[in-house]
């Protein structure tokens, strides 16, 4: 059995205690920085004030300052910081891990940089980093409090490294924790950052219904049209970040999964419902969104290779009007017809 | 403006009359011999009894007697048989229609051959046809109720025809109803059929989830699980049947729509909650299953595929067990480790 040390108490992180006690495994939950809260009530009674669960028994926990101590003699690094936290892991948690361990992360999201290519957080990571490590990350469609609750889920587990990658699916497989493998980490780490500026729009259609029939009315042709759309993008982008195409299925479920999932389907409500980006914004104080710095970012590097040729803007219109809602004011009109395509043999 | 009539008045036939008579032209609606009762309330005061909305006034209501009379000058026909009435349809409606006049048909689905083939309806109807017809359809996500509705749609009309496809889309396009068009009828008449098979498997998710937690208990990891694998079937099945990848576009937005949709998810519900296939269909006794038919159908054709070594078992595992459970009497047992994929470079 191994030890696992897991940097950061968020939901995720925590949830994936779950399948790694239940297989034996040693478990060290370090709280980051903004976990102090957490940690202090895990110790009293294993429970998460944040996703509202019980651990299981067994797991030693730590606050940051006793990270070190933590890592000392750890088989697996499990990195558990949200997109919010990944310069902290950077800096303060990869310098202090041995080039030889392991390390997994659940952290989503990409980054765009200036000439208008996108890197994964694994990329990032690997850059600023001094020692090579081995560095692997987990996507897929997976919501901590359904981790928590025993659903079956299916993600996927990707890095360099396929002997450690299979390392990894044996300690963390459970009959109800499925775990595919790949190599493509690009193709795997796009879908499933795509799909949170993508579960926004089309939650847009959630709230343009009932703006017209008031709230509680539901639709569905519209949201179904805007997911369409979205898998349609969504394969456009990978294949432009050169990621496999085969990915898309953790992009389409993630994508779906997403989509119920609370915070970004309340902010596309909101919106669709035709509350101004700033107003939204105000109804969700405090809460950190993904969606909206993905959609961002995905909307600038799709601009810069435009701008290069490398890119049409006319294959994205749906991320466009996302990126005019967010990060230009504008209210939600749907392009609906620049989404129709002809298609003559 | 036109003279459209279109022959079967179901409930998609009937909700397609809200956009053609908002365009301004002209509607004849033929009950098929099943719809006496419909066609006598709309005679009444336009209320359909089925689709449970008001129709658009001015349309003119014949009963199956009056066939000829209605088609008798139209521009187009549009068929609006469900896929149990594809015989009547070949047989009694088609030999009516003159060659020149088009045919644009809402109805879904496909069928297995004999030597494992799966042909459209279209192909069907143009086999069993004398003269050459002008045979198009509709695919994509679109419930009639929403379309009744006005809720945007968007879906594909496909044809041989360009000409005539841009005719149709003229006719029918409004704001609400957005139109895409595509000479790939297999592609998007596949990617649509499929759904319906891939909604009842991933609505077992629902019924599992309830079985656990008890009715009511929603969860979404498994769901998008099942929806990912579906992808994944869904885009293998459509390569095999010769049909461009693109249009698993419309298969995606359908099948997100007909998870939704009612009776498909009531079975994959009730099968989910362990009753067995027969317990299942009692409780929707009288209500016609596409989903049903169509998971069959595909079933048999990659089991004689893979016969003749044209296709592998092993791509369709999700399929596979849906047909285990409606052709065999087996329970729902979902075989989550063959979804499990390893993809090293």
């Amino acid at each position: 059995m191994a030890v696992l040390t897991f940097i950061g108490s968020g939901q995720m992180a925590s949830a994936l205690t779950f399948p790694a006690v239940e297989n034996g495994h040693t478990v060290r939950l370090v709280g980051s920085p903004l976990d102090t809260e957490i940690i202090e009530r895990l110790r009293e009674d294993d429970y998460h004030i944040n996703l509202k669960r019980t651990l299981p028994k067994g797991i030693d926990y730590y606050t940051v300052d006793q990270m070190e101590e933590a890592i000392d003699g750890s088989d697996v690094i499990l990195g558990g910081v949200s997109s919010f936290g990944v310069d902290w892991f950077a800096n303060e948690v990869l310098p202090k891990i041995p080039a030889e361990t392991p390390v997994i992360t659940v952290t989503k999201g990409m980054i765009d940089q200036e000439d208008g290519t996108m890197i994964t957080y694994l990329d990032y990571w690997n850059e600023k980093s001094d020692n090579k490590l081995n560095l692997n990350a987990i996507g897929g469609p997976c919501t901590s409090y359904e981790l928590a609750d025993h659903d079956y889920s299916a993600v996927a587990f990707c890095g360099d490294n396929v002997e450690t990658l299979k390392n990894l699916k044996e300690i963390f497989e459970t009959d109800y924790y499925n775990i595919s493998l790949s190599t493509d980490t690009k193709g795997v780490e796009y879908a499933v950052a795509l799909k949170n500026a993508y579960a926004l729009a089309v939650t847009l259609a959630v709230g343009l219904a009932e703006k017209r029939e008031g709230e509680g009315s539901i639709h569905y042709n519209s949201q179904a049209a805007l997911f369409g759309q979205s898998i349609k993008e969504m394969g456009k982008l990978l294949e432009l970040a050169g990621g496999k195409s085969e990915n898309m299925i953790y992009g389409a479920g993630d994508l779906y999964v997403t989509i119920y999932g609370g915070r970004t389907r309340k902010i596309g409500t909101l919106l669709g419902r035709g509350l101004s980006f700033e107003e939204a914004m105000k109804e969700l104080e405090g809460v950190t969104l993904e969606s909206i710095v993905i959609a961002g970012r995905t909307a600038n590097a799709v601009r810069k290779l435009a701008e290069q040729g490398k890119a049409d803007l006319n294959d994205f219109p749906l991320l466009m009007h996302v990126d005019e809602i967010i990060n230009q004011g504008k209210p939600v009109n749907i392009p609906w017809k620049k989404f129709e395509i002809e298609s003559f043999d």
